[in-house]
């Protein structure tokens, strides 16, 4: 940024914005956003707004919809950024952001359609912005859905130097007679089926951070403390901790398509910051609980390590951490074998964590 | 935010996060949502992700789409938070936010559907948050689309103590056929026709607060200097740079359905960070120029004030800020007059700033 002497005529880069980085950037970024783009994106130079053609009438997509609901929602990656630029690896935060949204928007029964992300920051690298929209592109192709746009902030009197946020939306569209809505399907005796996460994901960072800082740990280090975890061991700490967010989008959409007339998962929740009892009461109806059975998986020791270096209690770390289930799914009970497998065929790692029960809307661990 | 002692076991609050804070503010924004919610929203308790029925069978709308396109765009509202934060007013923030992407939807023919904010801050203080979205809900409310939810992000280590950052999300639809598109409708003889903004909107905040500073400018002051300003004229200063940006999406959407068959606006630009040459030339074709007479409207005082203060070169206003045009279209000569009038009955102050003319792709000022 250029200095302004103070007998010149002030200009907008002497304030502090550097415009052609801006366009270097966006430059960079473009043929990232290319690649997540299916059909029905309507691409052109200098629009206002990205455009996504629904497709209703030109059945270029096997189904079609009569009722259509678009699903909408927002969310950032929490100060996972900030281990991120502790790291100076930037180049899978954009994964984690668009999971953190997909992962939500899937819930209702939604596929995804479009994500847009914003980025604002202390000043415009475009080796650095390209870094983390590639993340974003690579998460988006992950989902199935088209990376519309973004936007990037340049404000260097709210971001420190080397300090940025990332948030991302995104929409997706459901047909009204199979969104997932309300919790009155769920029913005593169905089944709880857990989605195994890929580490920490993005909720729970100020705790992680603290334990790091207090503990005194090295992130560069390989800690034998999760020498048996399936996706940090062997890891230095700062990468385990980094590990992307896992993304349910495609075999989620792929399973309730499946299962096109029957119906059998009749609820859903994307465990996040609240834990397992935090985000799976949201999918229970008042008079029922989801009744877990904690050895129906393993914690990944992970979870186990930052507990014991942070002398952090187990309900604590229940409560902030996602503790290995990253995404919950409640099945009809003469289904539950056939959805988990089917899951299991599409790559993820099933658990059956227990089963409704009546109650009062909480999830007993 | 509770104090962590070295030989207490580790919590998620006393890391930073206050997650009551947190419950409380969403409480006191929940109505703030609601009041911006039509019939085409699904609301529920404890969703993932807000959802917009679109409504194409149920005909509860005048009229139906065939081919619907989704049009979504992001933007946050720059370095204008931090003004709101030294004048310690946040409560038309929000309003900024909404305009800065609505009035980008409508730039393709969209109708505004839905809109998600983000805010990233130190800490959550629920009265603050309050005023925050109910800005943004007042700002949904006059653009006609639904606020469907947001993210309040709590970092500490990111945004310093009473710092924070809005960003906007939305979401839009428009019929294939009607889609404004491309620029190749644009002719030579097309009027340019500009609207009024309401002063400098959301864009060049960094200089206009380098101009501030450097000049020693005073914000609580009333200065005779932008005295004529129609907006501006007869507030102190701090309130008059943080007159919400003018949202132009009820006029603009009534206006292309009153000429629903016709189409004689053949493209249209909102006009922010570049200013009418950078932002008015993203609808020009490669053989086009727009000549803009400057003596067709008043640039309002405020921007004479800020240009003298800051010794700020004109070519260098005009490529900075809005100059008092804050959305321009392009329209058939023999439906020029037809459409100002629609719009100034709409409540618009309507310019005929020049015309399209044999060139290439340029603003001429």
């Amino acid at each position: 940024m250029a200095k302004q002497r103070d007998d010149e005529p002030m200009t907008y880069a002497a304030s502090g914005v550097d415009i052609d980085a801006g366009d270097r950037a966006a430059e960079r970024i473009r043929h990232h956003l290319k690649r997540t783009y299916g059909p029905r994106v309507m691409g052109q130079e200098g629009a206002f707004a990205g455009m996504l053609r629904l497709d209703y009438n030109e059945k270029l997509f096997s189904r079609n919809y009569k009722d259509p609901v678009l699903v909408a929602c927002t969310d950032g990656v929490g100060t996972k950024v900030k281990l991120a630029i502790r790291l100076g690896k930037h180049d899978t935060i954009g994964r984690d952001c668009v999971a953190m949204n997909v992962n939500d928007l899937i819930v209702q029964g939604a596929e995804p359609l479009l994500f847009l992300d914003y980025v604002g920051l202390h000043e415009v690298t475009p080796a650095f912005l390209e870094r983390v929209v590639r993340g974003v592109a690579d998460g988006c192709a992950e989902a199935g859905c088209a990376l519309l746009g973004g936007e990037t902030a340049e404000m260097p009197d709210v971001y420190a130097e080397d300090d940025y946020d990332l948030a991302g939306f995104a929409v997706g569209v459901v047909e009204l007679s199979r969104a997932i809505k309300g919790t009155d399907r769920v029913a005593p005796g169905d089944v709880v089926l857990g989605l195994a996460s890929s580490g920490i994901h993005a909720n729970g960072f100020s705790l992680v951070r603290a334990i790091v800082d207090r503990a005194g740990l090295d992130l560069r280090r390989v800690y034998d403390g999760y020498a048996g975890d399936p996706v940090a061991g062997g890891r230095p700490l700062g990468e385990a901790l980094l590990e992307p967010t896992r993304i349910y989008a495609k075999p989620i959409v792929s399973l309730l398509r499946s299962y096109s007339r029957k119906r059998p998962v009749v609820g859903m929740a994307h465990i996040t910051g609240g834990g397992l009892p935090g985000n799976l009461n949201r999918a229970l109806p008042e008079d029922c609980d989801a009744a877990l059975d904690r050895s129906s998986w393993r914690v990944p020791d992970l979870f186990g390590f930052l507990q014991e270096h942070g002398r952090v209690e187990t309900e604590e770390m229940f409560r902030v951490f996602n503790m290995g289930v990253g995404y919950t799914l409640i099945v009809r009970p003469h289904f539950a074998e056939g959805v988990a497998d089917r899951l299991r065929r599409s790559g993820e790692t099933v658990y059956e964590l227990g089963e409704i029960v009546r109650g009062k809307g909480e999830v007993r661990l």
